[in-house]
């Protein structure tokens, strides 16, 4: 119990600190994929600060790990711990848990369920896209008969490949950017399946409570209640 | 109470006639889109409809935060609206609403819950297919290197789009263009999200129904109820 | 009542013959279509097989239109009705009801309610690929530009619009075979919808299923009931 | 009921050996199509093995027939089993059952029952994907036109198939891997749709299982229970 609690007390206190190391490490990534024109320096700042926030994802799993008393069974009990610490982009994905935190913290009343899922699942599929749109920039740009030129080519691509559409105007080329690419698909996929899902039960949640306000106006005879 | 009341009465008296200002709006700025061989003073008349259109719905929002009595949390609580003032053509999704009125005014029956989410999810998606088609096309037309070169290419590019099929034989090219189709398939996609999934639950309905039906005959042996 | 029994009566007998001739007019669209080399005899008995379907199906409608004792009414009331009318093609859905009812005279154990669903939507779905084959192969057949050139072409095209896969490498490009591959596509959407979304449901209930058979042999500690 | 026992006992004891053959089938097929430069004794070699594992499937779907003492009744009865009879390429889905059986075995505590059919559709895809892969690959290689021309390209049109995004850079040609691609197409899509949807209803089910626990720590006024 007191092994669970001190895992639990870890968790909460460095979900904040967390959080933001995956947005220091996605802003960097972002600037040293988009901006390279800048001088060596400030790559180099931009690399040391990815590899301080991937230092310290490590250092979080490991501390986990340790407190968690488990050996093996660790690993396979927290695989997308496992995943988003070997492909740290996968990260961003956090920043939606601290929104939640910041949100409860200043006591505001909450979404309903499905409409939360929509949401959450919604910014992750767009944290995801940022990122894909990025890492997919990176490998493609330069490569010969690539069709993804510039970054507002990739961003266009996500947004076609994340809804499915795929229009193949764009498509990346090199075997490395149709493997981001496969990922960005079947996360992109299973995101927006929540999405959709969700959007669509909430939807029929609003047209029902709506027949049940219509039934309180009274003006309707059709399915007044009984004893009204 | 009262200062809810007041604005419910607003909404209910705004009601048609804002619906009737986003029918204008959208069909002035089709007329203005389509029409780009008409005599300069058309053109002129339809731009007015819509700044007159458009300058009704900064009124009814600006009525409605008055009312209110809220600062800036009006803006965050109602996403939707603010959203529609600075994208008047989402505005035509209210039509949809309209209908219901009219429908509901006429005391007729109304159709089940699912069916009605397909039936409401379906118009707004051809709504919102039509304005993107005219948006898309509007921005493309006369770009260099453009393969949605008439109006029916628009169309049919909105239809493969919306449904996520996504050919690719006539895609937009230009940055404003492919914004504009990001955030028709973004929206296409959870409308449509919602008339699939409604529909396959209306299904299951209709058959579940179908089947109770069935036992009612009493000419199928497998499943009587016991006490016939 | 007695009125009702009589449509209901009506509707009962004329089950069986519509159907047939639903699935004559497929297979003599489906002659005419493919068999363009065909002597002008045998088109011509095609036709005419064609038309006295079509009439057929115009005869179903009025009589039930009559027996109903509405005027407009009924042209509202039943819009799958109607529109099988305008467009005899999505009539073959049809056969799917005969199929429901040769099984039922048979006696024979139904399936699941879901495992129906995916059935039929499948079925129809199939039936309504065909027909959409069809009709897009003979509006592209020698358009200039045209990339069906065969109808294995045009079947493949159907598969990757029903699954709304769109590759694009084969499209329709005449104003008619665009607007026949909308309704295809806005069909299969929903049809296809309607099939993953009940197949998805059939499988969690397999599962679900499948969870309580071991819970009663009895022979995994975990969840054993509390009096065992 | 002994007859039925011995048919469970049949499938019971069966379920190992016949998914290593689907395994050895699935390797043997995959040497022999990325190994065409391999000398022909090792051809030869994989070619006996696909041959003797298909006739262990033969064996067993005879043997279960005949257990099952029914007559054509059997094949309607079982109709994925004799498609996989016919397409021995879709038994490796049967490995997913193998490694249920293991887990089991083990005595490991389950998934819930989404995350179950989140992972079991889910691996069930990737066979399904490596197999169309390599039959694919297969027929497309040395096409006159193709545009797979390695097995890299295959897997990339692949996952752009299953997950329904189709950019139509890649596409198969011949009227075979048309084939093998629409019923890859058919497959995948059902599975994906398993996938996206439970994975959607299991994301429900943590986001309110999470409400749940935000009730317990009892430090959020909001939804208090009124007791405490």
């Amino acid at each position: 119990m007191d092994d669970d609690s001190r895992q639990a007390r870890w968790e909460r206190r460095t979900e904040v600190p967390l959080s933001l190391a995956s947005a220091l490490f996605l802003a960097a990534y972002a600037v040293l994929v988009l901006g390279h024109t800048l001088p060596a320096v400030w790559r180099h700042v931009c690399l040391a600060a990815m590899l301080t926030a991937w230092a310290l994802f490590g250092v979080d799993y490991a501390v986990r790990w340790g407190l968690s008393g488990q050996r093996l069974g660790f690993v396979r009990a927290h695989p997308v711990d496992t995943l988003a610490l070997l492909l740290p982009l996968l990260r961003p994905l956090r920043i939606v848990k601290v929104y939640e935190a910041v949100q409860r913290h200043r006591g505001e009343p909450r979404l309903s369920l499905h409409a939360r899922v929509v949401f959450y699942a919604g910014l992750s599929a767009a944290l995801l896209g940022f990122a894909g749109s990025l890492a997919v920039y990176q490998q493609e740009r330069g490569a010969p008969g690539a069709s993804i030129l510039t970054f507002g080519d990739s961003v266009w691509w996500t947004c076609t490949t994340l809804t499915t559409v795929g229009y193949g105007d764009v498509v990346p080329v090199t075997p490395m950017g149709r493997t981001i690419a496969s990922v960005l698909m079947v996360c992109g996929l299973a995101l927006l399946g929540a999405v959709t899902g969700s959007f669509s039960s909430w939807l029929l949640q609003v047209f029902a409570r709506e027949d049940g306000n219509d039934g309180d106006d009274g003006n309707r005879g059709e399915k007044r209640p009984p004893g009204s």
